[in-house]
């Protein structure tokens, strides 16, 4: 063993046996498989500064390991926990309900609270934050975006003394593995989708990652915790991938670029301009390089410039680790300053505002369409995008295609996405074209 | 204005104003390039959590500024600063002496230390650590590696969870700056050191940063806070980016690489492995990838796998991000639990190792040779590399080169460092050998 300097002190996770009085009682709410790698953590740590006193589940039994310590306690009673004296609850049940209600129930107790619950907190999270403010305790959800990269932890420690004014990421592992699957197989949508389901990556029923409403509610809470802004995730326009096919990634390839789901975030004096959905991105750019189911946050600030944040999104040892990360940070603020600590959280509840949300970014444009080919298509397409005052910038058409369902394309200098869409409606229901138009931003 | 939510609680920096009476008074020592964006941030963001006191500088009356409010004390008597009622003391000078007394006479009196001293932290950071846990107080130095990438802080806060045992970057803007231009331009070496220093991105003696002084305190640093070592930075081998030649990017390039100052540790059992300097990197990964004086750490964990982490390494605003976050850090913990926190900072005093140093890595190795064109020259060198049972695995010889100073490389397959050094050592001795060997572990 590596000679040990120093008398212990406290608090790093691999020394917690030097000092089990001062060790923090965690009770574990919601036994599926982060709950299980968040418990392995604690247990192969041994005990010390955090201390796993319950493990709370439906139908616990059939729950139970070998590796998890006799004198943890196994329920399926959440009251019984809440009345107990732990001093962190970890909720990994996910979901509104009855998430919510037990999350509640512990601030009121006094209890702090650790989560890796993102449609909670982008809903509650102002509120939740707090209610745990008024209660003296803390409210910590470090894993509720971005898995194990972490994000809101900079955000709350590293970035707080700048001003942050965008945020950008690639925040759904799922859709990132289909789309770049589709781009390095050129295989169709359904054919990545079942691939994904049939290896872990994707849900049964994956509307929720495929549609953005799983980013959305990720991007609000980056929103919250780096722009200082609250926003109802479902006022952030959410656009899905399953348009994207696999001929787009021919024709970016063209422009020199892929496809990803990118949720952005701008936020300029009172409004914040936001958007989760499909991007046209340089394949060389940070976005266009992140591969399978790996996240990537970039973020903008007034004096510290550009920064990417890049890891493992999902799964449950990386999400683990952001929730015993948090354990240990709520473990040492107790430590500290006890239940007197009145806002130790990713942000102030003070200051937050509630700007206007708007998706009408001014952006470049790509337009795919679909059409049974015949003369005079390109001119009325060039028509209607004149009447709208629509610059176009490039016309591609790859030959090859079978003439009676043509896909080609046409891009467009940059013009507010509000301008653009009367004339996409009008472009959809000419007669030729077979499919709406497909309208992706270009992102530089 | 957006609509502001909820009565004022604390702490943020754009709410200072509403909460006057807990702000924590802080005094900035050394008022040069970051000194000034610090100053320059808390003025603008007015008054509140952070009370900017003193300014303390040597000469200070021609260091004043108009923008700076008029109670500030301007001095040049740092015990007088001492003597004060700060809370905290920001301490940007540099260097050993007489920062690193300064520094320990602040904590000793009771406050504080927020810093940006590289130096200072990599030889005594785990005595200043102890010093402050047991005076109550925190020390802080988010700005010593990678300015305003907020490394460290997620190292504290976000992967404590987890359990590193790698850590690599690029941590040294001036060499990065130099060897992509280099790469760019392919100038030789003195003249994109020129062009560096004309631009400011390198000092007139840049000795500290080209031959890995900077980067390998740097290196000490994160071995610190991410693996919990205690690292002497002069036990870390720093070999010099100076023996890197425009053509070595030509050969590089032959085999899909790049060159860059990469700076590594690895933690095997009771070893630490350790090393900076110019490293063979393929040109599509992310260390290929980063231009300019950007800064990337990677960090490798048990549980949470590989994140990366990239931004401005370097210059005022951004490392002065890093200096006000730890402010706010250390005063909210100050608003917390008052000096009673006994470990608030990067990593527990307790469970730090101080592992055995060594730089023998194994790896595949780039060699490159000057010689004077003569029959049997490849024979004899594959005859020595043979006698140490060293694999080739590639020649390479671009043509075009003067035959009476030919620059030619072979690649090796993996072996340790220490193997191949006497090897090296033979082929330099050889009468044909116009120049020392030139030996870049290839990373993969």
């Amino acid at each position: 063993m590596p000679k040990r300097t120093s008398k212990p002190a406290a608090k790093s996770a691999t020394s917690r046996k030097q000092e089990p009085k001062s060790a923090c009682r965690v009770a574990l709410i919601g036994f599926g498989t982060v709950g299980r790698a968040v418990a392995k953590i604690l247990c192969e740590n041994g005990g010390g500064s955090l201390k796993l006193t319950h493990i709370c589940n439906r139908n616990v039994e059939r729950k139970k390991q070998s590796w998890v310590p006799g004198d943890v306690i196994w329920t399926d009673d959440v009251q019984s926990v809440l009345n107990s004296d732990v001093e962190i609850v970890i909720e990994l049940i996910g979901g509104l309900n009855p998430a919510g209600q037990i999350v509640r129930s512990a601030l009121e107790a006094g209890k702090s609270v650790v989560t890796a619950n993102k449609q909670l907190i982008a809903r509650h999270g102002p509120e939740l934050l707090q209610l745990a403010s008024s209660k003296g305790c803390q409210i910590e959800f470090g894993a509720s975006v971005a898995g194990g990269v972490p994000v809101l932890p900079a955000l709350r420690t590293g970035l707080c003394g700048d001003r942050l004014h965008g945020i950008a990421g690639i925040l759904n592992g799922t859709c990132n593995y289909i789309l770049s699957r589709i781009e390095n197989a050129r295989i169709p949508f359904s054919e990545a989708l079942e691939e994904a389901q049939a290896r872990g990556y994707a849900e049964a029923d994956a509307s929720e990652d495929l549609d953005g409403g799983d980013a959305r509610a990720k991007l609000a809470i980056l929103a919250l915790a780096g722009l200082h802004t609250q926003v109802a995730p479902e006022s952030i326009r959410a656009r899905t991938i399953r348009s994207v096919d696999a001929v787009d990634f021919d024709y970016a390839a063209e422009l020199g670029c892929t496809i990803r789901q990118i949720s952005r975030a701008d936020l300029k004096g009172d409004t914040l301009f936001a958007d989760v959905g499909p991007c046209v991105v340089p394949t060389d750019s940070p976005f266009g390089r992140v591969q399978r189911n790996l996240n990537l946050v970039l973020t903008s600030g007034q004096y510290g410039g550009d920064m990417a944040f890049l890891g493992a999104g999902a799964g449950g040892d990386p999400t683990a680790v952001a929730v015993v990360s948090d354990l240990m940070f709520v473990a040492q603020s107790l430590a500290g300053g006890g239940g007197k600590r009145d806002v130790a959280s990713y942000v102030s509840t003070a200051g937050i505002s509630t700007p206007t949300i708007s998706s009408d970014f001014e952006t470049p444009w790509y337009l795919r369409f679909f059409v049974r080919d015949q003369p005079g298509i390109v001119a009325r397409l060039a028509q209607i995008l004149a009447t709208h005052r629509l610059n176009i910038d490039s016309l591609l058409q790859k030959p090859g295609f079978d003439k009676a369902s043509l896909p080609f394309v046409i891009t467009l200098e940059p013009c507010r996405d509000a301008l653009l869409h009367p004339a996409v409606e009008e472009m959809s229901q000419l007669d030729f074209a077979l499919r709406p138009c497909v309208c992706l931003p270009i992102l530089r």
